[in-house]
């Protein structure tokens, strides 16, 4: 659902075909499909390219000490809809005409102009697909990889730390860009929410590279990340309903936040019920796969029963990776799942670069002005609302407070995604689609150096003689 | 290319489009377009039916001692257009309202019988590119278990044992069909080459379980077995191309044989050239993932070139898993290939079953009994063809040459793939088709309880004293 409800915001179609009933439906299908061989092959090539690129950008970033998801991120822009155009979507309203990669296939194969739009049609469905197959491994993963027990153990701190970094964003965020910039309620709310959750996979490598993930910083930084996702989901699921229903309504949020909860709450307490049950159908079961296959079935099951229920897919994902976190499998899972989610999950990063146009940040168009002010009272709010965070950590006075709140400060997946989704449902400008994937760059951009100053600013005497 | 032609053969457009000048292009592909959500839920429910027949078929096979592979394809001829009509195809003729997946999705979301073809088109489109990356990572991983230097110590017994092996049915098994049945040429080969490959995965998983893998005995079957398997695959890219281009001529065959040789043997050449290459990038790399990563860019850019030219693109799949079981990495991607490769091949499986008419074999309806006949025909060439080859074994009068030959009798991925391209390249009538996978069913069926049966022969009264 991520992307492709783009095209109906983007380019309505002229004409309804229920209106031509001479054609019959099953006749435009047919006609529709595409050599299939062929459609493989742009599959294969698109992988490729995004495996290559996800790798170049990721490891430039690694060498250079950046996360490497930026990398990705950064990586699909360059074969994107800015630049290469190696790799665009229909949604964006592009055509086979404007894809590199058709062109290479009509070069090296025997694909013909006339059938390339079939092809490129078919090839970006299934490269959807698989990005938003991709973001909920993704979330799978983080969901494994948290821990109900650590977040009630952190306990009240890290709670105050993720509640004030998500409230004050919010809020701000919101409240600035519909009272400053005039910009109207869905819109702001969808903005002021991309700023809330901070991305736990870049926190935690960030604290683990500099060697402060154990600390008591460090772990309050964690347990607030990790509540913090949870509650980002949450925001994300009210605030995508909120837009397909296309209002405000108090008892909408109310009904949103409760089924949300209520989903959250009810996965992980039928999880706690069920988990005997899978614990013995795993270990009873004895052909290749049975634990990965098994897992997948309910993380599936629980996106399917999300999105139906208007949800996202991803919160169901995110709960089945929960409940399993609490069994004895946790860690083989872990280790099955990483591979797949290396496959799927650069699909989804290198995807929303590709599909990001830069170009409505060129400063030197003036229409493109907005967008940029908006950039940067976003980074401004989304920098501030998370250092605020640490200050209001109490009864801990050595605590090193800003470190807590800039630790806070990157944002990554959970904003993009709401980038991706907020313009994909045509309630996001992509001046302000744009804005949000700046934000999520240069918080992602500035708080590993950041990080470094703050955490070492009592020691840095000592620490610079002994050249560390 | 497995699947999606049929639909051009089974139901040509009744209106070609472009003779519909006044409605653009883009809007046909448009107008195409469904909403992503539930093109996502469709594919989740997909998967979840998937996994689910793979596993219950697999488990059930597992436990009476038969190969899971054959649970995985019963599955999905359970859930498919023979059964259950959960998983069904529009190539295979069906439309929305014949798939209960979608009627499912109709029912619990917010999908509209109107947009339910379009929705059930991508769906289908989806499955069916996963399921041809899923027989890609089959064959990879196949090329990756495979040893060229195993190949070459096994040597002259396993050569002659794996020549005899393949030339024996696809002879006795063309010829029989062109003049006892009269089936065409063109049909008539596919069908024998069917009959060409043994089952690898299968046999070593039953001389695994009776204790036989490392006789002398089970290493000829193992060295005949991958042998054939490269030699299956040839005759595979020749007999595909064949039908493609629509003609037997030698030049043909031998242009098809040179470049599948040339393809292979380049591809491995090229593979050593570039290990060095390939093993400082892999170590060099620090980013999650980058082994997995960069092989799979090797073996996707292979099986794109092995499908530009003309060749399949699980040829190219093969040669980058023979390339990198050359390389130190071997064992480590292996891992990593394995929850990726179970997560995809059961797609093939089950879809191929879910695809399989068997209502065509109905001995009650008089028209179907050709099909029956055939199949009949085609079981018997299928294990006589194999079981002469162990008697070609020389120079070792104490082997047991029946147990070789049994050892070769079962047909799996690699017959199925011939029945799976045969029909979607319109060579193959249904009935043959359908006869084929019988055979590969029987023969899979039949190997393990014989194989224990020959291998226990001559120690039988012993072995019945001690109760093993």
């Amino acid at each position: 659902m991520i992307f492709n409800l783009m095209t109906r915001v983007a380019s309505p179609p002229l004409i309804d075909l229920s209106l031509l009933p001479w054609i019959p439906q099953h006749v435009l299908a047919t006609a529709e499909e595409a050599d299939s061989s062929l459609v493989l092959a742009g599959v294969l090539l698109s992988l490729v390219l995004i495996y290559a690129a996800s790798k170049i950008g990721g490891e430039l970033c690694a060498r250079i000490n950046l996360p490497p998801v930026l990398g990705e991120l950064v990586g699909g822009v360059a074969i994107g809809v800015s630049a290469l155009h190696l790799l665009v979507f229909p949604e964006g309203g592009s055509t086979a005409t404007d894809s590199l990669l058709i062109q290479f296939l009509e070069l090296t194969t025997n694909l013909s102009p006339e059938s390339a739009d079939a092809v490129f049609a078919a090839q970006s469905e299934v490269i959807s697909v698989l990005s938003e197959i991709g973001v909920i491994l993704l979330l799978f993963e983080i969901g494994l990889e948290s821990e109900l027990q650590e977040l009630i153990r952190v306990g009240p701190q890290a709670a105050i730390v993720a509640v004030v970094g998500v409230v004050v964003p919010f809020v701000a965020g919101t409240a600035g860009l519909m009272f400053f910039f005039g910009v109207s309620a869905i819109p702001a709310i969808f903005a002021g929410a991309a700023l809330t959750a901070t991305s736990i996979g870049i926190t935690a490598k960030v604290l683990a590279e500099i060697g402060q993930l154990s600390s008591r910083e460090g772990q309050i930084i964690i347990g607030a990340a990790v509540l913090d996702d949870v509650l980002g989901i949450i925001v994300l699921a009210v605030v995508a309903s909120l837009v397909k229903t296309g209002e405000i309504q108090i008892t909408n949020i109310v009904y949103l936040v409760i089924s949300a909860g209520v989903f959250l709450i009810g996965a992980i307490f039928l999880g706690r019920f069920l988990k005997p049950f899978y614990m013995t159908l795993v270990d009873k079961l004895k052909t290749r796969g049975q634990l990965l296959i098994v897992s997948l079935i309910f993380a599936f099951i629980l996106s399917y029963i999300a999105a139906a229920i208007q949800l996202e897919a991803i919160l169901g994902a995110f709960a089945a990776g929960l409940v399993l976190a609490e069994t004895e499998k946790r860690k083989e899972l872990e280790e099955q799942v990483i591979p797949v989610a290396d496959i799927l999950v650069p699909v989804f990063f290198v995807g929303v670069g590709a599909r990001t146009d830069l170009s409505v940040l060129n400063p030197a168009i003036p229409s493109n002005r907005e967008g940029l002010i908006i950039a940067a009272f976003l980074i401004v709010v989304a920098i501030l609302g998370k250092v605020v965070t640490g200050f209001t950590v109490f009864g801990q006075p050595d605590l090193k407070k800003l470190a807590i709140g800039v630790g806070m400060i990157p944002r990554g997946e959970v904003g993009l995604v709401f980038a991706g989704v907020g313009a994909a449902s045509g309630a996001l400008s992509s001046a302000t689609e744009a804005a949000i994937i700046m934000m999520v760059i240069t918080t992602t951009f500035i708080a590993p150096p950041l990080l470094r100053v703050v955490f070492q600013e009592p020691q840095a005497v000592p620490e610079e003689s002994s050249e560390v």
